[in-house]
């Protein structure tokens, strides 16, 4: 493949997919990196040298990745030990714990904690009844942060509506009510709207409460949870997802003239912040061990299934990514640093303090690598920075393109690794496969059998092999 | 393609799929018709002379079919307004008050029902918990039949097994535990014999209670219901579906060396038979009205879900493929019989019921059709009868290649028609592309959404065109 190609992220990368999960490409950052950083452009390893100096040492890597199912082992011991790892959770804690004892046992150095107050929801007894035109039980998830019912439940007639626009037209018929948002699944980016601002809409119109159809697709009744948010000036009014079925249901229900009465009971409530930690553990490098690559997931998850696509999968990829390098005696130049942030799916506070607490070093960050966009069959890395950066990456992922991780394209924003761009570090997504991904996000499924273990061992063959060149390289990677 | 072709069901049918639900192929049966049965075989007018007298006709209903969406809205008018219609239950019986009166509103002739005493097992309230070594909650269904558990719940350790031949090693271990059959599926006739069996045999091992993966494949936290059997001369015990997630997931911790302990708790109780009705309605015949040609499906379901794929769309198919034919001003010569039969998840005694109390009138059947495969893209028919009767079905079939249901495999076993095989009625099943039928298969998940309003068009299209032909050729169907 030539290299204007794999820049256009041709090939394997599927340019259809979402760049993150907060679907942010955030390319005009990419600019500030265009004039130069503080690191001079290095002398006498151009891009093209990357095949002839790490080809062997990719081989090797991949070789052993493909052989181990250790990643996908640990896992499901996390995800089967501690269940979902929800901020303020008691599970989060205890999967923290875990992460740093055996952190240590596997070898890495100076593995610490860093303090994190967290936003501590909890969802509480809940549940949603149809109560006419005919008594069914729906299953439901109330959505993050949302506010209760009264204990005896909201009851109130359903307006369904099929987008925004209905509802502003319908405004008058809402007054009262609750809505339901019955908007199906096109892409994350444009279908998690009703989720972040349902409540805020229904609101404005006047309604009690607010219902979306969940923001996920092949449903079999799988209500999602995941983040909202509410209008300070609006009556705040609770906010929960029914599956698929039931929005589909009751929308059919409506155009043939039947009235459609609820009862939706939810005891959620927000206590004061809560501890938690991000984890943090080096694999010292052997020459500039001031100089890092940052590389992560979230250890924090919703408060169902088990987190293992969002986003254990990502943190035992690139924990297993480095611990793979020091087994087979590939221990870069560079310091790699592992960090399970916690506190993405509902603040991202974890990130924050990552930021703020390692500022003054974030100077000598190469680059910081998240993945968080599910394990599936690898495709490549998103990538924001320098156009001489972008020649360096290309060329390392060009050795990872055996593994089904050769693609480039422009444009990289993990939740996780925005705040180290706003400070000058070039930032990486990890790209997978993610046909199937919104099946199973934020729901009761997201368990670890949905993790292939095939496709995790590429993962992980992928990911080490970019982290071994940027991390060793005879040059920093130009800023 | 080439008559040889289609009779050994090449081309659009799967040779892989099951043909029937129950998964038995009567092909012994069919020697009963090889040696010529009452009817002797009708002179001047063969195989051959089918798509000429029938090609214009059969392109009709098709082009009518394909342009009428009304089967699937009465689908969804049935499945939404009464939702799951479980043997016993007030659902059920509404649901066929409504048929009979949206039957005689269509103009169907003497649209009556029979009474037909069904079994009336009531699930209850019922939950599985998982004590150690953590708690977890897990979705799960009672299997149909089952005996509850003490009204506080059966606390044990569980044991899990991958095989019925792993149970009989480490039946010692068994005792006083709960048994989990931990069996991924492969199709339905191999692995439903878990669910069908797994209570006498982890009885037999001296268990306290049965579980097993549910029978399903792509699982989204979903468990299925269905039948099952104990033996009078074992002790029964609770016996229940958990997921296929949780299944492997307690499998591992197994693995892991960790005791687990589990709550099951079932307040199921088998009350005494209830009364329900098969309905019956006709499409007189122009010329002869005695022959008749049986059509239908079984309008009960299991008691999640809307019975949408099974069997409400099989049922709305056969009736609304007779209601075209009478809209378009093609009512054949023979009368066709819509049965809608009831009681066939757990008792199949709608079937029984049929065939006895019409047994001296099967004399003059042409055939009997059940439609309960699932409504997805029609594939062809399966056909258990006489040589002579193969070549014009197989003739028949070939003018609804135009809508993909060409295909023609030997032996049928649908089972509400089998009763009338055993009378020396000719039987055939529709047959669809049944690749995702086993997702949606006796769960909460089967609901109408999940029928393609495409498909259903297309299955009315070809069972009604093998209705017309068969129902109105110059000569009988041989015996």
């Amino acid at each position: 493949m030539k290299m204007s190609d794999r820049l256009h992220g041709q090939g394997r990368v599927n340019p259809a997919a979402p760049v993150s999960k907060a679907g942010t490409i955030i390319l005009l950052l990419a600019a500030m990196f265009a004039v130069g950083g503080p690191h001079a452009m290095a002398q006498g390893f151009s891009p093209d040298d990357i095949r002839a100096k790490y080809g062997e040492a990719a081989g090797r890597i991949q070789q052993a990745a493909l052989s181990s199912d250790l990643a996908w082992e640990r896992l499901a011991e996390m995800c089967d030990t501690f269940g979902p790892r929800f901020s303020g959770s008691e599970n989060l804690e205890k999967a923290i714990d875990w992460a740093v004892e055996t952190l240590k046992a596997d070898g890495f150095d100076h593995v610490r904690t860093q303090d994190v107050q967290v936003p501590n929801w909890k969802r509480g007894h809940e549940f949603a009844e149809q109560l006419e035109p005919r008594y069914q039980k729906m299953p439901m998830l109330g959505l993050g942060g949302s506010i209760a019912t009264p204990p005896e439940g909201l009851v109130g007639e359903v307006l369904v509506v099929g987008s925004f626009e209905e509802l502003r037209e319908k405004a008058s018929m809402a007054s009262g009510k609750f809505v339901l948002f019955n908007i199906p699944f096109t892409s994350y980016r444009e279908t998690v709207a009703i989720r972040v601002h349902g409540a805020v809409e229904a609101a404005r119109a006047g309604a009690i409460g607010s219902l979306i159809r969940s923001v996920g697709h092949d449903s079999l009744q799988t209500p999602h949870t995941g983040g909202m948010s509410y209008d300070d000036a609006l009556p705040k009014i609770p906010h929960a997802a029914l599956t698929p079925e039931d929005a589909d249901r009751l929308h059919r229900i409506q155009e043939r003239g039947q009235r459609i009465v609820i009862r939706l009971k939810m005891d959620a409530v927000t206590m004061p912040d809560a501890t938690s930690r991000n984890v943090i553990a080096d694999l010292r490098g052997t020459e500039s061990p001031e100089k890092v690559v940052v590389v992560g997931g979230h250890i924090d998850s919703w408060d169902v299934g088990q987190g293992a696509q969002d986003d254990g999968g990502g943190c035992m990829m690139a924990w297993h990514a480095i611990r793979l390098l020091k087994d087979i005696g590939l221990t870069p130049k560079r310091t790699l640093r592992l960090v399970l942030w916690t506190n993405e799916e509902n603040g991202a506070r974890g990130a924050a303090a990552y930021a703020r607490g390692h500022a003054e070093e974030a100077e000598n960050y190469i680059i910081a690598i998240e993945s968080d966009s599910g394990t599936f069959a690898p495709e490549g890395f998103a990538f924001t920075g320098s156009e001489k950066a972008i020649e360096y990456v290309t060329e390392a992922a060009a050795l990872a393109e055996p593994v089904g991780a050769g693609g480039i394209r422009l444009g990289a924003g993990g939740v996780d690794i925005r705040p180290l761009l706003t400070l000058g570090v070039p930032i990486m997504d990890v790209l997978v496969d993610r046909t199937d991904y919104f099946k199973y996000h934020h729901t009761h499924a997201d368990t670890v059998d949905k993790v292939s273990k095939e496709d995790m061992k590429h993962c992980v063959a992928g990911l080490a092999t970019m982290l071994y060149i940027l991390a060793d390289m005879p040059v920093d990677l130009p800023r």
